[in-house]
């Protein structure tokens, strides 16, 4: 199996990158294709024993965090971005592994492999640890307005998602919303709820609303919320987490023994950091574009590119894109 | 000055809604308006000492947490929130706190009391703890769909509280959005950061859009977003904090010594739990009512309703409703 790795993408790169790429060809079923400027990357690769599953292919351009996703994908045709795509589009690889630009990495893989027919709007599904495993959010940032048929599809992306790669059989899946009840929330939220309900007949296992607070209780195997929601929800958690490190030292400061609170706390708070992070889960995939593209975080570092490099190939080898082809066939219809 | 309190609302109602009562007595210059069934209200105040100003009024009905809201006050004209909220409009109150159904309190301002004139939509105003004090949320839930025109209404509401009752002066307004630039966001808050960024002219100290992960940060001391989304984050903080305290339990007990671990966390975490509960700091103000409301926590107990108490004399003592009615001459017009 061939997986490309964007070598430009994200604030350690190439790096990081490199490095994360040298990690994962530990597994020798997988060929690491690594693009972007070759001098750069071959400097990096110089530092590890030569390894025959690490290719390179060079592009010449590449985008950064700041820059416009649409107007730097169009422009810059030789980005490393549009090549990986392109080796994806042409079945030179399997799969797309990028920590760059998200708005970015979404262009790309719209212009360059187009949408899975049936799925109106691809959307990003993120991971959220929980008391029990994880619970997958879709969308977490692709679509900041949504109808409420596309909320219909982010389940069963979702679905097809946590079955294939998660391993969790017939999912439950639950709608973002304010209130238990099935008349509460929002215009979007109530109409998506009707929708969801009548797709229980076409086996859909939906499990009603789940309210901001359960979000991490294991009432559902997938959210599903739009965009908007979604990504705020995610930031607040990661802004969260890191707030409570500070009050929780402030808090450990004002008993005693005060030392010991403070080195006790540290391993268990990074452990939860590690454990918010999405990208330790393999990074966050674009669903519904015509190939496995996989997303993870700006900061991440070798470890986490390795991961998401996993989360690809179990992607690729679960047949992960044929379930999200099947979508439309299960009685989903964009109004 | 005299408050009334609904002596039905809550789930510990009457005994904790009646010890809070007596608590909150002992500053002499408020009297507590006891609104509820006489029998049993009466019941809970011979187990204190008898204070003069605490009174009673009768209510022969009450409206339970799962009792649809508007249905509920339009048909139970003698429910303590409908015979409280009289009290209010013909003066003979100057304040209502309830831990009642949120709706059914929302209601029975409306009809009882009417909106501001100007105020096209009330909000709650919600403080969630940040690294330096706290930060208000408007709205956390009494609007699940706004148009932008209703976001600078709860900006300048916000404004006015936070000022008024929280003590800050000129306080920094932020836009919840998902990113950092003007043009991000969804249609709602594309369109409102506009309407937001041209009240600078007016004196608005508007500081731009704030992340979700910023909330906690100090970004700005009021921030605006819809109630869907505002519900979604108070109720997902709730949810995090509950779902942490066990994954830091599980967390603590791999290092050793554990036990010292356990027991260090526990009033930390406790006093975070405290922290988060918005109703510690007085309850979440219904703004843009012609009266002054405070919902608190359904879960309240005599300290958060003396809590709330306390926090509905300062708002009556600071002209909250003055200032409030002066947001129409800001140069606020609702599309």
């Amino acid at each position: 199996m061939r997986i490309v790795l964007d070598a430009m993408g994200g604030d350690y790169a190439p790096a990081e990158v490199v490095k994360g790429a040298v990690e994962a060809a530990k597994d020798e079923s997988l060929t690491i294709v690594l693009v972007g400027d070759q001098a750069k990357v071959g400097l990096e690769l110089r530092k590890y024993p030569k390894k025959n599953n690490i290719e390179t292919v060079h592009a010449s351009e590449d985008i950064s965090m700041s820059e416009h996703p649409v107007e730097a994908v169009r422009t810059k045709k030789d980005s490393s971005l549009n090549v990986g795509m392109r080796l994806v589009k042409e079945g030179r690889a399997d799969a797309l592994v990028s920590a760059g630009n998200t708005g970015a990495v979404m262009a790309a893989a719209l212009f360059g492999l187009g949408r899975i027919k049936g799925i109106e709007r691809p959307a990003i599904c993120g991971a959220f640890p929980s008391v029990r495993g994880h619970v997958v959010v879709v969308d977490i940032g692709a679509n900041a307005d949504c109808r409420p048929a596309h909320l219909v599809q982010f389940a069963y992306m979702g679905r097809a998602y946590v079955e294939k790669v998660v391993g969790v059989e017939n999912p439950r899946i639950g709608l973002l919303n304010i209130g238990e009840e099935d008349t509460k929330g929002n215009e979007l939220t109530i109409a998506a709820h009707k929708l969801l309900r009548n797709e229980v007949i076409n086996g859909l296992n939906f499990v009603g609303n789940i309210e901001g607070k359960d979000i991490l209780e294991n009432e559902a195997d997938v959210v599903v919320c739009d965009g908007f929601v979604g990504n705020v929800v995610l930031k607040f958690a990661e802004g969260l987490i890191f707030s409570m490190t500070k009050l929780l030292k402030q808090q450990f400061l004002r008993f005693w023994p005060a030392l010991i609170g403070v080195i006790l706390q540290i391993p268990a708070l990074n452990s939860l950091k590690t454990k918010i992070d999405y990208s330790e889960h393999g990074g966050a995939p674009l669903l519904g574009v015509n190939g496995v593209v996989i997303i993870t975080h700006g900061r991440a570092k070798a470890r986490t590119i390795k991961n998401a490099l996993k989360a690809a190939a179990t992607a690729v080898k679960q047949n992960l894109i044929e379930a999200l082809s099947l979508i439309k066939s299960a009685g989903v219809s964009v109004d």
